[in-house]
């Protein structure tokens, strides 16, 4: 069989033959065919059409289709495919260059890598290798990847098969307010809190033993939980207090997903190391990367990088990088995350005060979740933490599925993140899904 | 700045101020610039022309600029770019069943990813969930890659990075006959040692203690060992007795480099899971990947694969991976590899016996190794392991790129794995160059 030749059926079959899928049990799997995409939508192999509402992983900010970048591949594929990383190359020197114009003042230098585990992965090894220190700290209700260091970051379930893990990470717990053990008065009183706590931590793990702070800026995956006001500034002041390298996941929260640069820019901070993937090229071509601060890379002028993978900075994925951060700019982009963040923002306000099973929404640029509850009162989840005896959250997915709003769950959440392009009535038409399925929510799982 | 319009010492410059380069002190760097490349030769930024003699990192099988991989991602850029690893596609279905008619019978499944440390990761992570046990066994003298749980399984000084290590990964000794402890009279003596060392270790560890066994088929960076009659079968042997999965590192003996599909094929032995990467796309586009056994796929059908990365089996990547077992078989490759791997076995034993300087010489298809002493009687290395402080072997390098020859070196070996597509004009007309440094090294620095 060909491509081209084959009915969506056979590439199901196949596909289930043949393929091992992520994060699943694989038996009962029907992988759905995607047999097109343009914008913000996609359709299946029925040529039934879905709003792409999570940008795939959170990762197709500029949508799908998008013909500068396809141009830029075609391009560079033929001009030259590959080359070792030893090599320098216009479209290394250029993506680089362009990503330290755009990141934090105090950045120097980045080393490319192929996605967001091996940016973390990377990350750790440098933070290690520039304090001389050990042991590495990242938080609860993360996800930071999936090879062993990333996972040994990653602060849910998706870990335990990276375990027994590696000595010296250590976790603390994220200031998620909406579930937090005391009700705070402010965001300042949960700031002191959850900074007072970090604080005391690292003085028992030792002043002089933390190499590095692993945090996504704003928790994605694990339902979008946006730090209260001063924590970030909190965490730098601690870094510095004790010469601990700050490190920013920005792979889902990076180019404009927030409706800033990185999602770091929203608490006017500069980390040590950013870690970056999915908006740089937006998947279009695997890339992702390291950004380190002028200090670290200064370190290595004399210091052996004993970092290397033999597809880093790739050609391909380099020059689709340039070309995806001319879309942004050209197409403005991270303001359309902002004007267009600020209407799904009263949509979901609209939401919580609608549903009796809307517990929680949060929402910053266009990056957002809705998160389930049996009882708005207690705060009881729809589904208990790791486990979902009655399948709930996989039938509500099933239900926005079947109406047209692609998107995943996490835990109790639902993840809504559209590509950055996405317009006023699109964005609407695809909230009101969203809507009906939280009527039926309410009416039968509570 | 713009692509296109760059000068060679512009973008090398750009390169050192803002690039983190692998495996180095970025100080003293003057990285090269490749401007163009065909086939089994690039040019730098002046113009000169080199012999590609390494395959960049033993990874462009079919060399530079192959037309027909280039459209195949030209068509995929315009066709669908990205889907989310969930989405069945035809070019991920149909890649998956390729590679598993190519691979020993008893495969089933293929867990697609971007390189050859996250095949390891993830094949450390399926071996522990498949046996429910902890331990993992790797060889000194190995590279496996540069993340966590990869570095964990190399053994050699890259993987000093991650150290500490991760509880349970165990080391043993490869069979590196030329430099073993006891003068074998035979290989079927040295099998003998080797794997009844390794039995005592494996029950020293505990019978029911080991997960899995990770070895290149045939080791590559450090320095192209070929296991001794009978090892391999030995080893499977072993894993048998013990329930343990034999793992092989294909990724850079993989897709005929050795002039056959995979190392392994060489010794009549099927593993359990084999990982592959660079030869699979020949670098065009990233991609990875971990072969399971149809027992292994089985045992996912009803368990949780705790394995995911956003950009897994990548549409692009896949359809790389098409047209590039195409021109394989289009070409004849394999075929050509022992073709002309033959006249580069007898050109290497030339050099053995013409130079003072060569200890060692190690071959298979397209696959070799020279391995340089102060003293052939000795066997003294012409650099000590892990120090090289008159930096002898960048100076030979240094003199063979001079001349229009490209590989790498590794402690005291040069690399020679030319693209399988070489003729035997070019092959003579290179290794004529690596015969006059040679010579110089006879001269200068015994
Ligand atoms: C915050 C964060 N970090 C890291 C990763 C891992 O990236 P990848 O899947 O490309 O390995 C993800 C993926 O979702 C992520 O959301
Ligand atoms: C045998 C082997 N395994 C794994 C790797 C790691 O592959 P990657 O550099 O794509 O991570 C390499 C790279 O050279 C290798 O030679």
């Amino acid at each position: 069989m060909k491509v081209n030749e084959m009915k969506a059926s056979e590439i199901q079959d196949m596909s289930k033959a043949y393929n091992l899928h992520s994060w699943s049990v694989q038996g009962p799997l029907k992988p759905k065919v995607m047999a097109k995409a343009e914008g913000v939508c996609f359709w299946d192999g029925d040529g039934k059409k879905y709003f792409d509402m999570s940008s795939q992983l959170v990762n197709l900010n500029i949508g799908h289709g998008n013909q500068k970048v396809i141009e830029a591949i075609k391009d560079q594929a033929e001009k030259l495919a590959f080359a070792s990383p030893a090599f320098a190359l216009d479209v290394r020197s250029l993506l680089a260059k362009r990503i330290i114009d755009m990141a934090p003042s105090n950045m120097g230098k980045v080393f490319f890598t192929l996605g967001g585990a091996d940016a973390n992965e990377n990350a750790i090894k440098i933070a290690r290798l520039f304090t001389g220190r050990n042991k590495i700290m990242s938080r609860y209700r993360s996800y930071h990847g999936a090879t062993y260091g990333a996972a040994n970051l990653t602060g849910e379930p998706r870990k335990y098969a990276c375990e027994p893990g590696i000595p010296g990470f250590v976790k603390f717990f994220d200031p998620y307010v909406y579930r937090a053990p005391i009700d705070f008065e402010t965001e300042e009183a949960a700031t002191a809190y959850y900074i007072g706590q970090l604080r005391e931590q690292i003085i028992y793990e030792g002043r002089n033993s933390v190499a590095a702070i692993f945090m996504e800026s704003i928790t994605g995956s694990n339902g979008v939980i946006i730090p209260p006001k001063g924590y970030m500034k909190g965490v730098r002041d601690l870094c510095d207090e004790f010469g601990i390298m700050m490190v920013c996941d920005e792979v889902m929260t990076g180019w404009g997903r927030t409706g800033k640069c990185f999602g770091v820019n929203n608490f006017d901070v500069e980390p040590d190391i950013i870690t970056f993937a999915k908006g740089i090229t937006c998947g279009y071509v695997p890339l992702g990367g390291t950004i380190v601060s002028k200090a670290i890379a200064k370190h290595f002028d004399d210091h052996f990088l004993s970092c290397g993978l033999t597809y880093s900075a790739h050609p391909i994925g380099c020059a689709a990088g340039l070309a995806t951060l001319d879309v942004y700019e050209e197409g403005k982009l991270f303001d359309n995350a902002n004007a267009m963040g600020a209407i799904l923002g009263d949509l979901l306000e609209t939401l919580k005060s609608k549903h009796a099973c809307v517990g929680d929404v949060r929402y910053i640029g266009l990056f957002s979740a809705v998160e389930l509850v049996k009882d708005k009162a207690t705060k009881e989840a729809l589904v208990p933490y790791d486990g979902d005896p009655d399948k709930l959250m996989p039938k509500i997915n099933g239900m926005l599925s079947e109406r047209g709003f692609s998107t995943y769950t996490h835990e109790n959440c639902i993840i809504v993140a559209p590509p950055l392009i996405i317009n006023e009535a699109e964005l609407k038409e695809a909230m009101a899904i969203m809507d009906d399925v939280l009527t039926i929510v309410d009416e039968t799982m509570l």
